[in-house]
Order: structure tokens, then sequence, then C-alpha cells
């Protein structure tokens, strides 16, 4: 019945949250995994293994009709190497470039014409930027990690070079906008979020982002129809962003689902795994329309809280509307484990948050009862 | 992390389409199938067997925390040889006997003073009722197989008995109502669902019942939780009715996710397959309220089309909205092999449904363009 596989690489919470859509469609999702325990490699056919292995990958990808990631770590010569065996991986080596090295996208945002605050390249000497400052590794950094407030030089010549160092905006908000395009070039953008962060992670999102003016809106989304286009996008993308007042400036890319995302799972009519898949399949996208007037998404951090469905029913029981997502991964102190997702309509947005909140932290262990 | 395990008897597209909110709660499913190619065998554990063999029934059993069907196949005296042996199963044998044996169904309404056609059970001599009238077998009938019209003594005399014999209603519509019911007696239904059929078969459900007055949808909110209550319901059950104007008679039980509630996976908060999870592991109910003024859901019957993925191409451009759900099994003339979603606010129902006609007949090749 010629449905295709799509292999991932990865076996996160991100690959586990394309297997609903993959079923739904009819597609085959192999992943992977570094180990059988992996999110998303208990739940589907996966394949365990070393990302940096260029023959490993390879022969994965040959049980796969495309490859895509649902992180950041293959180096670039193993993709590059899977292209030159005629591997279809997307995004490709040269596009997915500017997910894994902070310098080449801020470089590029520049070329594009697009806001960024003022950065260099750092390998040694006088900055150019005045302490404080912030100090990016270039590589490899999420959740906060990899990326360090810079008071003076002593704490500069400490870390490893190079290192990508940037201007401390001041800025009253965190938004993302998702953004996807296909290899036809038809690109769809969902509204875009607000993120609210804690100790450099984020703790929730509302869609969309309150009083946000509409000039402002529709600025966001074409910036991000602008990055698609300009590094020739396949999948979906997230375009973290800063607001000062009524300007923006880029703050990082994600070439993938991501966290910002996952409140289109239901709040919008094609979620950003559902859309993906359909990029890198090269079929035509889905509507990104929001299904409500609000959505809320809180992450579920790991805490001292171990019985997770035993939570289940004062939760369920305080709100029938409130959706649960597990990601059945090893509890971790700061880790995601899950999130919840609470839409609403024609109600206070504060009310939302509230419930959400208080899920999270009655499912984290922060509150008990 | 003590996350549970549902076992489901079958493996279906029903017992597939609990696979998604399973994966969102972060719940085991396992599926006792009867190949390794059935549909949800293809995406969750599976254990290939024989439901009628009580002995590896139970040997599934003991690898699951709650058991429960997609299916009606299962004898009662497997059932409660499952039960005898401390098996959590819902619904119950005892239960589970009004989706099994249309007769016992037909007492136990008349026994709860609700409205059913003039019936008889019929093993042999001249019939109560006056010719023609429907005749169905007691047990195993779906999609119009098991159900006969009967015009004269010969056809009656020529079918295996018993027999349950039914006056021929001349309805106006066929309305389906999905109803859940947890082990304490929580209930929640969903918006009552037309059933547009086609030789017996289920091609088209439109929710909410189109021109339906407000008096006659609350009879049948109502009518489907006496009947939840005074069987002991535990799961989601589909309750099939007859319109004849402002009356409405019980037509069938399905005491499982049914197609009638396919709509709900984008159409409600709440899918009747997360609500069937929810309410076998005794867990409080989700909100079922539509997500939209409108949802027709289309099926896709089995044709001369083989190539369902190199379709949807066309269908996807043409209407980005549309949901797909393929699921994944042998092509056969007429059975049920996916269905296509729409929903809709703000716009005209009959919009939405020739757009689902034209989804459907395309996926069946009815139409090849």
């Amino acid at each position: 019945m010629n449905f295709p596989t799509v292999g991932v690489v990865g076996a996160g919470q991100l690959a586990r949250m394309m297997l609903g859509p993959a079923t739904n469609l009819g597609i085959n999702v192999q992943v992977f995994a570094s180990s059988d325990d992996d999110s998303a490699a208990q739940v589907t056919d996966s394949i365990v293994g070393d990302y940096t292995d260029e023959l490993a990958l390879l022969d994965f990808a040959r049980s796969c009709d495309v490859v895509t990631f649902e992180h950041e770590l293959v180096p670039q010569n193993v993709i590059r190497f899977l292209e030159k065996h005629g591997v279809k991986i997307f995004p490709s080596a040269e596009t997915f470039i500017y997910s894994q090295d902070k310098i080449a996208m801020r470089e590029k945002m520049k070329q594009l014409g697009l806001p960024n605050p003022r950065y260099q390249r750092y390998d040694s000497g006088v900055p150019n930027l005045s302490f404080p400052f912030i100090a990016k590794a270039p590589q490899g950094g999420y959740d906060g990690k990899g990326v360090w407030v810079i008071e003076n030089q002593g704490q500069l010549d400490a870390l490893p070079k190079p290192l990508l160092l940037e201007e401390k905006v001041d800025f009253s908000h965190e938004i993302s906008i998702m953004v996807a395009r296909s290899p036809s070039g038809e690109i769809k953008t969902w509204s875009p979020t607000l993120t609210v962060q804690r100790d450099g992670i984020c703790i929730r999102t509302v869609t969309p982002v309150p009083e946000l003016p509409r000039e402002l809106e529709l600025q966001i989304r074409n910036l991000s129809i602008t990055i698609a286009e300009g590094i020739a996008l396949i999948g979906v993308m997230a375009v973290e962003l800063f607001q000062i007042g009524n300007l923006i400036m880029v703050n990082e890319l994600a070439l993938r689902p991501h966290n910002s995302g996952h409140w289109t799972i239901e709040g919008a009519v094609t979620s950003q795994f559902e859309q993906h898949l359909r990029a890198v399949l090269d079929l035509p996208l889905g509507d990104t329309t929001s299904t409500a007037d609000w959505a809320v998404m809180g992450n579920i951090l790991g805490g001292n809280q171990t019985d997770m469905f035993g939570h289940y029913g004062l939760l369920m029981a305080r709100n029938p509307n409130l959706k649960f997502h597990h990601y059945r991964k090893e509890m971790r102190e700061g880790r995601k484990i899950g999130h919840v997702l609470l839409i609403g309509n024609d109600c206070e947005l504060a009310g939302l948050e509230r419930e959400v909140e208080y899920a999270v932290d009655y499912l984290s262990g922060v509150i008990n009862e």
C-alpha cells in the first residue's frame, strides 16, 4: 500500500509526538535512538546507534524513504556523507547549519537584513562589546546550557573558544514563531507565541501573544518567512525572538519541531508535528489556523514527584479540559518530562494560566496535597 | 514510572486510534491481535492469538492492568472465565452482553422503559409481525451483514435461528450518540450525530445533527445516560437510533468506540478513544464539548484504488483543513479502510459535505483524475 517511512534521527519527545499524526496518516516512522528506553523508541520501531557514526546512519537511512532530525547534534560531515550517498535528508546540511552553529546563524541573519543584537565571533583578545554581555557556545546549547552572562575579562578567558558574544538585550518579552516550508516552496506560519522563561528554561507558552500589536505580529510572520526562504528550510522551524517595545530581534533558530510549538497539537488545525511530516514528505502543508482564542502550554519539569499517573486523577477531576502529554523520560531535576495544554474560548487568559500553573506545579511536586 | 498497560482484545482501527491518546497520556497499550498485520498490531505491542481461547487471553491479561474490547466477538464464557480469574475487564460480561446479543439488548431496553420498535425473538412458527419486517442475527452482524428484509415465510424459514424480528421502521434519519461512563458513575455524552447510510454501511456522519430540535437532542442525551446507567457501562458506547419525526427509537448498541464517534478525534475536546482509556482506567472523564460548529466525517471504503498515499497530495492541496485517518488494513471491496474529517466554523454545512464526499470518492477510486 505504498506508505512511506520517515526516519527520525533522535528518539526524544519530539520524535514521540510525531507518531500520533504519522499513525493517522498511515505513515511509518522509524527512529534512530541512543537507547531502547528513549521516549520515542518505546512506541515505534527503532534502531539503536551512535548518530556520529556515518555508516550506522547510512544503514538506517536505507530503510527509510526520507530522513529528518529531532535534535541538532548530528555532525555536518555526517549529514553531508549521507547526502553524498543519495539519502533524502531534510533539512539539508547546508540549511541545518543555522540550527547547529549560532555564529553562522548570526551571519545569515545579517546577510538577510534581519534584526540581530550586536554580536561578534570571539576567539581571543579584547571583545568589541562592553561588559556585561552574553557569551554563547556556538554549538550544543539548550535550556540555558551553553549560555553565560560575562561580567569581566577573566570570565571570558575561562570559557572554551570560539564563542558567540552578544549584547545583553533588555527585552520586554520573548516570542517564538513556528514556520513550515515544503520542497515546493509553500510556507505556513502559526500564530506567534509568548514564551515565559525561568532560569533559562521555558516554563509556559501563551498563544497568541497577549496584546501583540497587529503590525508586530505581521512583522514577525514575515520575518519567519524571510528566514525560511533565505535558508531554504524544509520542515518546521522555531524562530525565537526578543521583543523590545515595538522592535523585535532574532534570538535563536531551531530547525525542527520545538517546545514553543507544542500548543499546536490541540491549538491549531495542523500541528507542528504533522506539518513537519508533510513538509519532509513533499506533501502540501496543512492549515495553521488556531482552534481557540487561547492556548496555554505548561512544561512539566522533573522534580521530586515520581508518581505521574497517580496524579492525573485530581487534575482531570479539577479540569476536564486539560490535555496531558507525558514523554516517559527518565526523571531528572529540571528536565522537561511532559507538558499540559489548555485551550479556551470566551474566557480570561489569567484563569487558563492559573490552571496550567497549578497542574504543572502539582505534577512536578511543587504542590503536594 | 508506574504507568499502566491497557490490553485491548482486537487490533483493528479502533485499537489503532486509541494509540494516539495513550501515547499522549504515557499509557501503554497492548493488543490481542489475530495477525501481526492487523491495523493496530502494526503500531504497538501485540500478542497474536485466538480470542476464543480462554487460556491465551488469560495469559495476555496477566501482562495488562486492565483489559477492554474493540469488537464484540469474545464469547461470554471467555469473558466470565477471565473475570473469575480476577482480571479487571471492562465492560464486564454482564454489561457486554448488550453489545453481543441483540435479543438481550431489546429485552433490556424494554425493561428500562426505552422506545423499541415492535420486535420478537423468533425460533419457529408464524411470526407476530406482518411482512415485510427485518430479521437480524442476534450475534455478530455489522455493516449490514446479519440483517435481512423478510418479505415472506419462505425467506424466514431459510435463515438460521434464533432470530430477532423487528418491524420495519419508517425512519426519517438515523442518529447516533456516544456516551461514556466510568466506574465511579461519572457520565459524559457527546453531541448526537447524523449517520448517513448507503447499502447498510455508514458513509458519512454530520455533527451536530442538522435541525435537530433542542428537546429531541436532550431526549437523546438522556436516553443514552439511562442506558449507560441501566447496564452499568464502563467505557464508551454508541447508541444508534431511528428518528421518526419527533420520536426516537433505539436501533443498536455498540459498547466500544464506534465509527459514528470518529469525529470526536478532532471535533471534540476529548475523543471517544481517550475517553474510553480514561473510563477503563477509572480516571475522571474529559470534556466532550465540540470544538467547532460542524464536524463532517466520511468513511473511505475499499474499492479499486490502491495508491492511497499518492492521492494525499491533490486532496491536501485542495483543502488544507482536511484530516486523514488511514487504518492500513488490507483492501477489500466495501471495507472501511480509513476516514477523513473536516471541521468548520461560520460556514455552510453543504460545502463541508461536498469536500468530504469528494475526498472519499477520490480516495476510494470513484473519481479518477
